[in-house]
This record gives structure tokens, C-alpha cells and sequence, in this order.
């Protein structure tokens, strides 16, 4: 294992975290919000002292740095970016449990949303600013902005390629020019626009700078930490609906975006995820709509929810405008059927995944084809090219890791005594970086309530989610580490 | 299509069914219940022309025959079997509603056990009879008596191999012995033996004698359609230990009572298959019972309930002595997990099998050695034998067309207004054989209050899981039938 270079790396990062932190800092001071000015302080000069030792001790490396040192590095860096992230809230004493700060702040990193807090608004402005800002960060990945900005400049090649598919999601890296460094850049530009212009819009609907800029954040990271109590219920029509379209355009695989760019408009038209994504959300809008009329007053309102719930939950944003644990069966099981969707490949959203979706379905076909007609060499082609027959089967085993750590957790998860199905949305909106569950951790409820070991078990799936499993799992795989022991089993 | 050769088949299947209708109708003939002779009679009478008249109609085929009419004639007879083996409930109007009459009988076949009937004790022992057999029947499969009692003799070799393929349950066909014939005689003796010593186990326990048949038959096919309102509940603590014990075995594979006979006793201590089933019994017995203490008098008392619950599950059997929806929720958590598991492949159990669950772990961890040393050769293994890679495409696929006909009936069964957990145990309980769920089919409950539609589905479901998916989905495969449309589509 290539400590040397994984602690620098490291390094590195928490120096980015602690810049990022500085604009929380100067909120605070410029509000007089004393344990928050505390807070942030304490927490960049902890975080600093921290991240100089890595780069003191890490000096003079080897240059060579291999695949699983690109996953290890990849779980590690979130794991004590998050560690360290959540230093703000606890020493400010504004969340006082460390475990409930870390479930925050992971929850925040991973895009996730689920909050343990009951009172949102009773926060200083500074935290809040900093909560939401762990979704903008976390959305497009801290990693890639590393890359992106160049810190590790003087990396090797092979050490960027792998720390990028680690933290890329989706099931191909999208590389959407041969370097990486490039790549990263453009994907950071187009998400810092995107931004730019969400605020934009709305401050057009008069929402206040400070609400519109920490909204954008957790709609462009498809976080869904809110900044009120009751999500965005209380704004108006339209800034829910402007939410509502930005939601969804963060949900788009962003190599769409790059093909606007370079103008190649047909293949944009012509993709597949796109479709299969943009249909996934009307066919659930019109199924629920028609399930849900006569909830609401008028068929427009009910249009409004319908669309925003859908798209907050395909996104896995996990904003709230209505309580979808009051509608009926259909639509509460078309929404879980959402949640286990998920956005885009290569967008901010996270879930099983659009392409993935695909991918699995197509193969399934291939086999069935197969079966009738043993003889037919049979391939799976999306957007008319041939996938190759590793990521078919890197795709299922995703699918076999997937379901096996939802079963997991589950079970632990129930160890509290919650309900069957709060337990099981809790796992699943975790898992899937969305935020809201059903029941007991319903739109209008939160996630204080779990055992600490559940928190922790949740943290896990949380952070398993964001980063697509394996370079979570391969922590808890002994050959990582080289150990090799001869125990005593059941089966091999 | 080779139409010919299936109809033949399927016309000596209806004989079959018929015969095995005698004892029901001797049965109603002796204790006098007249609609039930009726319904026997007039069954029998009907069926028999059908039958005849596809034997007739059916002379002078092609002997070629391809795997896909393999599994098409499969689930068609299975289909033609339910349809008109459910004639005696309707006609005798002991079951008044078709679709309800069709719900019990593909229940009965495919060994679910789900019911639509709150009152069993108003039923006639005539149909009684015909109901619990159903599961015997079902249970190692109608197809594998035709071919054991060697019915169509005159078939190719290719009809036969492709018809115990696709009705034998597993990921590899169990080939005990070179000759399918001989193999489907094997374990048609086995099953008949191991049936027999379970009758007089029960009858030891002072059952009558027509309880203890219907109750070995339930047991026996993993079935678990009881012959008193409240299940095995009111029997005596000494019968409900012969039945958790009988369920146990009858959820084993049967090619390790083969190796038995044949004196192979470490091949089946080494039997990774039958060591991670085992585990998987006991692990949930112990978590079940240190989560329930308190809930029964004695501890002696909890055991018994809790490793009769475990077993009914894990084998899919679906027998009750005690209401689990009651218990809470990590020991229904527990249960949801059983019944995702199933019991061993080539048992007469259903589920996902233990063999299949090991391959997928196993080939995950296959993918998770190759992200560390991607290198290296890597292989799976089960019982030191490889695992050619087709069995693992596969086994991954069925992952895929499991998790996917999950997902689609959970949708579709939402329709009716059940609550959430209700709805996913539902589908899980039918999907997988087992018989009760959670909630309002809990197993106090039935499934009368269901829609049409979503009995339908249901049936489907219990369908798909007893073929193990693939001969079913290939009815709706268009190249199945020869139909190549080209339409818009929204991807390929």
C-alpha cells in the first residue's frame, strides 16, 4: 500500500476542506454568532494542523500507485473529510452528539439529505450555510475538484485515472476528453454555471440571496438539506417549481451538457439514459397525478406537488414541498420504486442508476434471447455501442452487492424497534444518498430517533452509496490489507 | 414451434392430473359429500376430453425439439394443469369465484400455500384432499413424474433433458445419474419414502390418519395449506417438532440424500450448499429466540415456536403455530430476510436458494479480488468445483429478472389500498412459495380481500417463482413467438 502518497493526497484535501470552511467562518463573524465563529475556527485550525501533518510526514513517495490504492484513498479521504467536516457542529454545540454531527455531515457529503435535526431554523446561520455547502461539495465530489484545480499537480497518471473512477458515478467513466485532469475541469465548470444560474433564478422569484444560494447548493449536489423546517413547502409556487427543473437537470448525466457544448445535439436527443430518465419521470407524474387527484384543490397544485416530489425523489435530492406519507399505496410504492432508480450516470444524483438500470435490463433480455435461440451470438448495445462484457458483469455484481447490503442493513437497522416499512425506506433513502423515507422517517420526521448503532449503520450505507459500494466494501476485504488467515469455516 | 409434441405432452400431463383426482373423488364418494363428487366427477370428465382431444389432434409430430419449446411447454402445461385443476373447487362451489378457485390451485402447485379462504374447516375433506395433494404434486414437479413413470417414453432425449431443466428448481440441473429418466425416478422414490416415514411420525403423535396425509403432503411439497383455520397450531407440541424437522429435510437437496444412499456421507458434510442452509436455520433460530424471550411462557416453548416459524420460512413452506407479525421487528426483519433466501436448490422449497445466494456472494467477492489484484486469475468456487461462467451469467440474471418481477408486482399489487409492508411481503411471500407475509396477510389473515387484478399478478408471481422465472418470462418474449415489430420505442 502506498501510504506515502494516500497521506499526502489526504493532505491535501483537508487543506481544501478548510478553505471551504472559511466562508461558513466570515457568515458567522459577520452575524455575531459566537459558538459558531468558535466552531468554524477551532475546526480549520484542527483540520490544519491534521492535514500539515499528513503532507510533513508524507514526503518522498513511490511514484507507482495501484487500483485498490485508488479506492482505499478514495473511502479514506471521505471518511476523514466527514470525521473532520462535522468539527463545526459539534464544537459549536448547535448538534451536541459527535455521532448525530458525523450522520450530518456524512449525510451531507453524500448528497443524502436525512437529517437528525428537529428544528432546522434554530441553527446560526454559519451552520447552516456550512450544511448545506457539505451537498454542493460533496455532489460533483471533492476528489475530482482536487483534480480538477490540480493540487496534486505532480501526481502520476495512473493515480488520477483511478481516483477518478473511484468517485465517478456510473458504470463507465464518462472521460469526456482523453485527460483526466481536463475532464474534471470541464465537469466542475459546467456545475459551477448550473449553480450560478439556479440562484439566479431564484432571486427572481425574490427569494432571499442567502435561502437562494445555501437551496441551489442542495439542489445542484441533489442533497436536499433544506433551510426550513418544512422544506421548501413554505416558498412560493414558483420557486417550487424552479426547484422542481433544476432538480432534474442535475439529475442528467453532465456529458449531455458537454455534448451541448460541442453542439452534437442529435446524440444528446438520441441518448438512452436520457430517455429512459425523462420517461421514468412523466410516467410517474401522470401515474400519481391521477392517483393522488383529489388531495389537492386544483389539478395545477396537484401537477405541482406531483412534479416536485417525483423529481426530488428520482434525484434523490429529497426536498419536500407535500407529506407523500399521506398518499395512497400506489404512489407511496411508485416513489420507493424512484428511490431504487435513481438519476443519471455521471450526474450529481446518486441511487442504483438510470444507466445501470438499463444495462441490467438489456442483459436480462440478452439472456432471455439466449435461451430461445442458444446459437445467435447476442451483444448489448447502448446508444448503438457494444458494451463490453466486463461492465456487464461489473454492473450485475453491483446489483448482487446492492440488494445484499440493503438486506444487511435492514436487519441491523431493525434491531430498533421501528416499523417494517420505516425500516426499510430508511436503509433505501440512505443507501441512495435521498433523505426522506416513509413513516417514521416520513418528509415531516427525521432520523434522531435511531440507536447509535443504527446511525452508524446508516452512516455506512450513506457513504457506500455515494461512492458505489466497492471502494467501501474493499475496507472490509482482507486481501486489502494482505491478510491472509486460514480459520475455521462453514463455507469457503 | 413444435405444437404437436407439446400438445401430446401436455394431454398425457392432463391424464395424469386426473388420475391422481381419483383418491379426492373416492374420498367425497365415501363420506358422502355430494357437490364435492360432483366436482370431482365432472372435473375428471371434463379434463379427460380435453386431454384426449390434444392426444388426437396431437399425432405424427416432428422428433426435433428446441430448448425454448422446453420451457414453453413447461409453463404452458403448468398453466393448462392450474386452469382445469381448479375445477373441482369451483364446481362443487365450495370456491364460487373462478379467479379465487384459480388463486388457491396455482397456490396448491406451486407449494405457496397462499389462501383466499378464512374458513378451511367449512370446506369438504374431499376437497381437503385435493387441495393439500395439490402441493405434493407441485412440490417435485408434475413433469418429473411423467417422465419418472416414463409416460411419454417414445420422446427424444433433447424433449426430456430441456423438460426436467426448466422444471427442476436450482441453477444447475441436479443430474444424479447419467439417464434424466433414471434421475427424475430417483428422486420421485425419495420423495415418496422420505413422505411416507413422515405420515408415521405423525401418526406416532396420535393424528388422524387423513390429518396426518394432508399434513405430510403440505409438508412434504414445502407447500403449507393447513387442514384447521389456525394452521398446525392446535397440534400437539410433539407434532409441531416432526414438522419443523420434516420441513427442514424437505428443504435440503435431494442429490445429498442420493450421496447418502450411495454411502457418499463426507460429500454431503462438505456440502457447502447444505452448510450455509443450516446456518442460515440456526443463526435465525438463535437471533429469533434472544429477540422473543419474554414473549412465551418458557423458554423450551419460544424455541419450539421460533425454529417452527424459522423453518417454515426458510423452506417456504409457510405453516404457522404462532402469529409472527406479532413479534417484533428485527425478528420480522429476520423473517423478511428468510424468505428471500429460500431453501436449497433441488429440494422441493422455493426462494431464491441457498446455492444461488452463494454464488452471488462468491462472485462478488470474485469482482472485489479483481479490483485489488486485477491481474490475477480469479474463479469461483462451490464444493472445490468451478463454477463455469455461464452458471454465474446466469445466476446474476436471475438476480436481475428477481429483483425486477419484485419490483414491477410490488407496483402493480399497490393498486389496492394495503399498506406498503403488506403489499412488498405479499409479493416476496407468493414470488418465492412461501405463503403468508406481514401485516394483512400476515398468516391470521388471507388473501381473499385482494382485486382481481392484483390476484392476477399473484398468480403470476407464484408461477414465475416455482419455474424459476425463465419460463415464464419467455411467454412474453416476442421472439419467443416469431413477432418482430418494429415501433417507436423509447430505447432498445
Amino acid at each position: 500500500m502506498n501510504y506515502k502518497m494516500m497521506g499526502r493526497f489526504i493532505g491535501h484535501i483537508l487543506v481544501v476542506e478548510t478553505i471551504f470552511m472559511i466562508p461558513a467562518l466570515l457568515i458567522s463573524l459577520f452575524k455575531k454568532e459566537k459558538m459558531a465563529g468558535i466552531g468554524f475556527a477551532a475546526s480549520i485550525g484542527i483540520i490544519l494542523f491534521f492535514a500539515l501533518l499528513l503532507i510533513v510526514f508524507s514526503k518522498g513517495s513511490k511514484k507507482s500507485f495501484k487500483a485498490k490504492e485508488g479506492l482505499v484513498c478514495v473511502s479514506i479521504s471521505w471518511i476523514v473529510m466527514s470525521l473532520l467536516g462535522c468539527l463545526p457542529f459539534y464544537i459549536s454545540r448547535e448538534i451536541p452528539s459527535y455521532v448525530n454531527a458525523l450522520f450530518e455531515t456524512v449525510s451531507g457529503f453524500t448528497t443524502t439529505g436525512a437529517s437528525i435535526l428537529s428544528d432546522i431554523e434554530g441553527l446560526s446561520m454559519g451552520i447552516i450555510y456550512w450544511r448545506s455547502f457539505t451537498h454542493w461539495l460533496g455532489g460533483m465530489g471533492v476528489l475530482v475538484f482536487v483534480l480538477a484545480v490540480g493540487a496534486s499537480g505532480e501526481s502520476s497518471k495512473g493515480f488520477t485515472m483511478h481516483l477518478l473512477r473511484a468517485e465517478s458515478p456510473g458504470p463507465q467513466v464518462a472521460k469526456l476528453v482523453p485527460k483526466m485532469k481536463k475532464t474534471a475541469e470541464i465537469l466542475y465548470i459546467i456545475y459551477v454555471i448550473l449553480t450560478i444560474i439556479n440562484i439566479l433564478f431564484l432571486l427572481l422569484g425574490n427569494m432571499p440571496l442567502f435561502d437562494a444560494v445555501c437551496t441551489a447548493f442542495g439542489t445542484a449536489g441533489t442533497g436536499g438539506f433544506g433551510i426550513k423546517n418544512d422544506s421548501i413547502a413554505g416558498y412560493s409556487p414558483y420557486i417550487q417549481n424552479v426547484c422542481t427543473v433544476f432538480m432534474l437537470l442535475f439529475g442528467v448525466n453532465f456529458s449531455c451538457y458537454y455534448m451541448l457544448l460541442i453542439r452534437q445535439f442529435t446524440s444528446v436527443l438520441k441518448d438512452e439514459e436520457l430517455r429512459f430518465y425523462l420517461a421514468t419521470v412523466l410516467g410517474s407524474i401522470v401515474l400519481i397525478t391521477l392517483n393522488v387527484r383529489g388531495y389537492y384543490d386544483t389539478l395545477g397544485e396537484t401537477i405541482r406537488h406531483v412534479a416536485f416530489q417525483v423529481s426530488s425523489i428520482v434525484t434523490t435530492t429529497g426536498f419536500a414541498t407535500t407529506d407523500f406519507d399521506l398518499w395512497p399505496s400506489f404512489s407511496k410504492a411508485i416513489i420507493i420504486g424512484l428511490m431504487l432508480i435513481g438519476a443519471s450516470a455521471g450526474s450529481t444524483g446518486g441511487g442504483f442508476k438510470c444507466a445501470r438500470v438499463l444495462i441490467i435490463i438489456k442483459s436480462l433480455r440478452r439472456n432471455l434471447r439466449r435461451a430461445i435461440s442458444p446459437q445467435k451470438v447476442q451483444v448489448v448495445r447502448i446508444n448503438d455501442r457494444m458494451i463490453d462484457e466486463k461492465v456487464l458483469e461489473n454492473t450485475n455484481a453491483y446489483l448482487s452487492a446492492y440488494v445484499l447490503i440493503i438486506f444487511m442493513s435492514f436487519i441491523l437497522v431493525s434491531m430498533d424497534s421501528f416499523s417494517v416499512t420505516t425500516n426499510i425506506t430508511a436503509v433505501i433513502s440512505c443507501f441512495n444518498n435521498i433523505g426522506p423515507g416513509l413513516e417514521a422517517v416520513g418528509p415531516t420526521c427525521n432520523f434522531g430517533n435511531y440507536s447509535i448503532l443504527s446511525k452508524l449503520v446508516l452512516i455506512v450505507d450513506m457513504l457506500a452509496g455515494r461512492l458505489e459500494i466497492f471502494p467501501i466494501l474493499i475496507l472490509f476485504s482482507r486481501s486489502t490489507w494482505g491478510i491472509s488467515t486460514r480459520r475455521f469455516r462453514i463455507w469457503r
